[in-house]
């Protein structure tokens, strides 16, 4: 480490932390996640931009919303049940996108590859990538190929990265959102974790569980347009499932949420899935589901319009906003008890996205 | 492997390749990541933006020309003489910037963590990114964190995006390129592999030698600016130096280069340290030095306003484009020889950014 090094920590001193190292927890999602972000990156690099902790950035560009997004896919298994690793990055990100209320028009494609991977396995994640991105009408416009040492990667990481516009008169922002507001949720929750839990060596299990992975960039910019300032915010529960992500939004606009666990949409087979392992479906990753937060009166018009879309034919009102229980996520159970959701605090299920 | 991928492979074939595996020659910048992209991955997803094979892709955004690029760091060590992982990602995804004759203005910034990676390290790391980001007036806008288990990554690889404004009335473009364009390095060559090369595990040397390491976001774009239309192209011979990306340009360009190299700036120590290690330095990689290919009868004015950057003293015409020995570039030795230089098959030095 060099002096220069030295002057800038000195002026820059590392944060208190409760951990000395970085643990699989800290990629979860959930809470030791966001005490790392909210103890050290956001805070060192806080500018307007990213204080907006949104799943992209929205900027300015030459009197234009620009939206843009950047993700790195570490899946394990590269392939399972309803997909790879190649649509899974593109729809990940075009996803991200469309949850700043913008259409994705450009994606940026980069590659660390462990030597031994094969040209096969390459080539159909890339032909997976060419028929996602036409799939939602983006287009790879630049790249990187780097390739490290066997054992010092895992065959195939990717990254990508997303822009595109922000439809005109929108704005999805946290700030919008307020007590008696409803929450939707697009579509059937856990599949995609479950169809990588299904595959994962030593816990394989037969199912038709299939990865939900797929794209709104057809769907959301029309929706947005069409409702405007009805739709308050958009957020895709991934990593730590739809807990985590309302967690957030509790917390960070500091007002209640109830949840009716009934109205909770969830497919038999991956309930089941969930019962044998142990595992709660809130907290399992989703790839193709998103939620969103919108104007009561409005809520149920909103909700025929995004089951318009074939990937959210089971979309539901699955909740609302509150005064009550300040940054609490409150689960109403099916049979009528009441339990607080926290955010899962490190790792349900490593490497699912 | 989804019955979706067979259908997607059938109506894609895979190219036939001279290899079954991908190497660490792949990420070498040199033949074999050409011809990788050139059998493979260009083809695959080609469109007008990525078509232009340039250092990032030059947008259409709302009547601006927007650049962008992304890069994929993998550099080991971390921390090496001159600098860090973190001033790496954000001075070369500037510099690609830059290239495409812009100012960088956004970052986008992607973790990918090996469990185990000390706190410390990453907030050094992160300190290099903030005063590297602040050096250069960019912003990070957004990014990602992702977490893999011990020894299925190498401690941290980072990639960075950019987005910029190219500026008004500039076109950098490989088209431009004509035979006798002058050519001008930017600074002395080979700094960056050399100070890696001398901390490697089991190769370690005394060297005073730091990498070169810097942006170039408050010179080029008033560059580009002031000269216009002289200045055809820009490049950073990054992996595989000099030799690789002006092959590359007299491969596209079907012209031929003629390089001097009493002219071509290089620091004693560093030629000390390749004659010993056996290296050609015009093969070892630089992450501070860009070429120019300009205008003949501007050369010598563009010289003087390049070297008015710090970090560009040593600026020289090396060479020009040629009609003659057409995709071929041709060394004349200090001594009065000629030499083909011809792109390096695979691998020199892995893991140099």
């Amino acid at each position: 480490m060099t002096e220069k090094i030295s002057i800038i920590n000195m002026s820059c001193p590392m944060p208190k932390m409760e951990f000395d190292i970085i643990t699989l927890g800290h990629g979860s999602g959930g809470l030791l996640t966001n005490q790392l972000l909210e103890s050290g990156i956001f805070k060192m690099f806080s500018n307007p931009f990213l204080d907006q902790h949104h799943d992209g950035a929205i900027l300015d560009f030459s009197g234009k919303k620009l939206a843009i997004s950047t993700d790195s896919f570490v899946v394990s298994p590269l392939f399972f049940p309803g997909g790879n690793i190649g649509d899974l990055a593109i729809n990940g990100t075009v996803n991200d996108i469309n949850m700043c209320g913008a259409k994705a028009k450009y994606i940026t494609l980069s590659f660390i590859i462990e030597e031994g991977l094969t040209i096969q396995e390459l080539w159909d994640v890339m032909a997976t990538i060419k028929a996602a991105a036409d799939n939602a009408g983006v287009l790879i416009v630049t790249g990187d190929t780097k390739v490290v040492e066997k054992g010092k990667g895992d065959k195939l990481f990717i990254n990508t990265t997303g822009i595109g516009e922000v439809v005109d008169g929108v704005s999805i922002a946290l700030s919008n959102v307020k007590a008696g507001d409803k929450i939707i949720v697009s579509n059937t929750i856990a599949n995609h974790g479950i169809a990588i839990m299904s595959i994962r060596d030593g816990l394989e299990f037969e199912t038709k569980i299939v990865s939900d992975t797929c794209h709104f960039n057809h769907s959301v910019p029309s929706l947005v347009q069409k409702h405007q300032s009805a739709i308050h915010l958009l957020k895709d529960p991934t990593r730590g499932g739809l807990a985590s992500v309302l967690n957030e939004v509790a917390r960070d606009t500091k007002l209640g949420i109830d949840l009716y666990q009934k109205n909770i949409p969830i497919e038999g087979e991956v309930e089941g899935a969930c019962e044998l392992l142990g595992l709660d479906p809130l907290y399992v990753a989703n790839e193709g589901v998103y939620i969103a937060i919108v104007d009561a009166d409005k809520a149920e018009e909103i909700l025929q319009d995004i089951k318009q879309d074939d990937h959210c034919s089971r979309a539901a009102i699955i909740g609302q906003v509150t005064e009550e229980h300040a940054k609490q996520v409150l689960l109403h159970s099916a049979i009528g008890g009441k339990r607080v959701v926290n955010m899962i605090l490190g790792e349900q299920l490593p490497r699912i996205c």
